[in-house]
């Protein structure tokens, strides 16, 4: 199969770094130009240290880039937007890891972001880029829109039970546990060591961002937006995401038409693992088995006092929750495996 | 004004060296015999081995006990229950801080903790310790029994709420994040630090223990029993409990109404602090902030998207949910300042 | 007693804080005013959440400061210096928490801090604020400046041998291991959590500044400076340091006879404790254990196969590395029981 | 290429799990059976669960253990010695992990490891499993014997000055920092996560066993063994190791010198970087960007004020310090190119 010549508009953040890290081991990709403001002239390894003797590339601007067969943008936020005509004059096929394109809704531009979009046509031509929800429309897209790592956790984990409306939706209660690398590479006070470290900070108690695509995907014709209470805790980690999602069904549902409704639904998922055992320490869902790979583990329980079902999904939230679910759309727009360069199974301990 | 001769039962583990910790400062306590039938005939600071050079008491076995003017109780659970006949013998009050006595109904005994209570008469005649709730019961009691800590956080930040039955309370969703000292001083698969480390480990999605303590507290009379819906995850912390619960009130509240509920309730509290600022990275509870002090921070915020309130409440499991608490009661129980001993204020950073 | 008014330049930082903690509750002090320019107008325990309900006073700015009857400095380096004037107009006595005063060679701080000192003069009426070499000293003395934590660390475990001559002293390799609280409250790229978390960082391999102090205190009158070799290494702690010091006798000794060593040097001292074991896990000094402490643990131990013997230190950096020991050091000056204030013994588990 | 049949007696543990992760994914590997007393029977992603999904075979007993091509020893130290001639009569080709086979001399399995090697006979016929110091004897070899995790650090930092005797070798001091895997997946007292979270825990001051090996590799000839000065520091952390060496050279050698001694030794291997940049927060080796890898990656620094090098060397202790060297030997003894199934890079950030 011949190569593919990929550039990357904006490589010098976490995920940006992370997509690089893969797309060194894809077997059919060819790395183009990858861009940095910042560190322009640089080796990407002197900001990737990890690539250290891995990668030789130098990072360019964002004004050198030239035509490719496939553009990444990992770019801080508002920028995909703004300069979005001149990316797809560049390459007929995009991947923006930012929020930009990810509301089909301009006025959720408005609420969450505090923006009004200027292209709210293009909206409508990004794919929100779960692939689990969305694998035939990613296969045909040019544009797909990352989904924000927060709100891929918690769709997967809730999908089966939204799809099917078997519950009362907003009653769903989501307690997502975070680690630091959510906020970027950008220092500051809230990321500084000895306050960051050994900390359990209520980051978001309400109206938390990423509500606004988990409203999206999974209450897709509902009447009620907004109402799936989400509430995020930073806590001392580096990469991870869990999250612990309380539903109430609207009919009394067992463990047994749980295990199936997963199963039907995710049976055949290369990415989603059912974890669910009755004994050991993993017996739930655990980020930290997941650092550096693409899987979302989803486990449940049901509760013996009450009609409530906790399901809990976890991902590392710059893989699955960004680079590595992007290339996973990459696979399924170029017609790869979709399981190509994203193997790595995490490790143990860690 | 006399110092009271104080011993304790079980020394050895993390609430018992916690609790004598603070006995050596309390400038009203002699301390008297401390217990260890594991570590008897060895110094006290050899376990706990911060008290070096602060105590040079040597553990004797419980058989030695001799009367005193005060007892506690920081044996394993199930140990003050069989053998509560031979404590009362030596010391007229004591304080246990095990969960052999915290619940009235004998039968909460069989369902949570799977014993038939031997001695259910004595039940009534324990106070529950959360001085906040049980202040002038405690004053009087000769007896009473310790909180659980996962327990204290959520009946203290949830009270006023319950108090007043503003919420719908089987709605109430209460997330709680827990240090590693919870469970104790004894190794195992779970608390191996390359399992533990960086872990984000649900541990118990349903059927939490603390479930019966948080009902009784706080939906006394009520006819619901067992429906506050309350999950735990274990994170990479050693001190520290964050509960994190989300209530829906039967009517629309603003948060001017719930601060002054909050005043009105804790206004006066030594161990409350309403935390809620407009900025900083301490604008709500931090368990870390109060490793050590027999703090319990609690704040709030209200969705405006809905009607869920969140409040927050943080403690340091071993001082608010265990000993410092303990020692809270204590004073009371003897007539001194309720503060005495208690007034240590944290580390920051920490 | 009556009570000493104290007040605080430079309030806003760790060390100020720390010292900010404990003079709170130091039975013989007044609080004064305390001075951050940033914050100035703001409440303290806005910089300082644990001083919540504790302490009520505001920052106010340099400008602002009056006589006092003490003054504590905790500036950034440099600013002592070079408005020393202004602030000896204020106070007759004062204690400097900054690197500006530590050296009597001026050519330290060219060497060392690339500046030339404003006020060489002044130098020597400093005395180098370790109680335990310079007990008499600090007393009688009106200025006292603050030892580096590390130095402290290092000073106090190898004091013993040096002031007897009884090493190779330019053999003597020094291995410290630091917590992130060491760098300020300033946020930066080094101390960004997703970098310095799980970090085993090579800070300065060489050339520590620290050096100067220890040459200058451990071998005074000797004819070669520079050579402790002493590198320093960040790990994922907040507060703490651990020296490990390698040290080559001029005569084999024993174990006894280091015993005999540390136990005259130290046996009296109120804050130094000879942590030495046969079995635990605390056997050798432990900086977890200190957190909050004034103490500095050492231990020691023989190697079977050389002549080597390793001596380890642990202090807490913002305590017996800063606040703690400028704590020690007020008493001394003020004639109150060197302990005051300074009680707190240290938590476990922590 | 045909596939080579590879078992693994003892597969339960860290090291065993580690060497079953990189199996798996080598292209030229079919995985025979997996032992472990403890577990057999169950399935091995019981105990390993980051193969979920990716491994479905089970453990068997040693008993059960079938002729291979190729057999890996991770067994508890001790079980390899003694039940050699039965692991030899499977495979024709077999690699150790444990000590048993590291020295050379058998006086030292009695000084190091209080035992009489049941077969000294054989010490000879395995080879030292670092291939960077032996590799075409590894090519050729029947037996190798993996390298302990310390002395892989310490060995390659130190090899090009011992090589070439260029330093005063009995005034080497090395520091060495560990992470909790070290000790293996056994609970304890030292392990228990509230004692060795946040620890310094000075670990082997003095008389570490793998100063065996270390005098061994960099001394052979030297008539002075033993005096490589060696203390280990566990830091919290789970993977990793940083060897911080102190070497003092016989002739003052300048850094150009040292870089051009380096890149002489290492400059075609594939596996060692020598990491030395100007600036940034990683300009020496850092062992959190090494995790899941097989990079040993070793920097340095001359000291200005004295004739001291600083070698720093950092790896993974279960990688390159175990599971990931022993793969290398492999490919070496099957004449694979040697970086296959070892091409992780790592993350960053992690």
């Amino acid at each position: 199969m011949g190569k593919v010549k990929v550039s990357l508009a904006g490589g010098s953040g976490y995920a940006g770094g992370e997509l690089l890290r893969l797309l060194l081991y894809h077997p059919f990709v060819e790395i183009g130009q990858i861009t940095s403001e910042r560190h322009k002239g640089k080796p990407v390894s002197s900001v990737h240290p990890n690539l250290r003797k891995r990668c030789d590339a130098t990072f360019c601007s964002l004004g050198e880039l030239k035509p490719c067969d496939f553009l990444f943008l990992s770019l801080p936020h508002g920028e995909s937007m703004n300069s979005f005509p001149k990316f797809s004059s560049l390459s007929e096929k995009i991947i923006d890891l930012s929020a930009d394109f990810r509301l089909r809704d301009p006025a959720g531009y408005r609420k969450w972001y505090g923006v009004n979009h200027p292209h709210p046509d293009l909206l409508e031509r990004f794919v929100y880029g779960i692939p689990e929800l969305h694998r035939e429309e990613i296969r045909r897209a040019n544009y797909v829109s990352g989904a924000g790592c927060n709100a891929t956790a918690v769709i997967l984990a809730l999908y089966p039970f939204f799809k099917h409306r078997l519950t009362i939706e907003d009653r769903t209660v989501v307690e997502v546990k975070n680690g630091s690398s959510e906020g970027g590479n950008s220092p500051g006070e809230a990321s500084h060591h000895p306050e960051r470290s050994g900390c359990v900070r209520s980051y978001k108690p309400t109206e938390h961002r990423h509500v606004a695509e988990m409203v999206q995907e999974l209450r897709a014709g509902s009447d009620a937006p907004g109402k799936i209470h989400f509430p995020a805790t930073s806590i001392d980690m580096v990469r991870g995401v869990l999250a612990t999602c309380h539903v109430f069904p609207r009919e009394e549902i067992g463990e047994k038409e749980i295990w199936k409704l997963y199963r039907e639904e995710y049976g055949r998922e290369p990415f989603i693992r059912i974890v669910k055992e009755r004994e050991g320490i993993y017996r739930y869902p655990e980020p930290k088995l997941l650092s550096g790979t693409n899987f979302c583990d989803i486990g449940f329980e049901k509760d013996a006092d009450s009609s409530r079902i906790v399901v809990i999904g976890a991902i590392d939230n710059l893989m699955k929750g960004a680079a590595g679910q992007a290339l996973q759309s990459f696979n399924l727009m170029n017609g790869f495996e979709e399981k190509t360069g994203l193997e790595f199974p995490g490790l143990h301990p860690a």
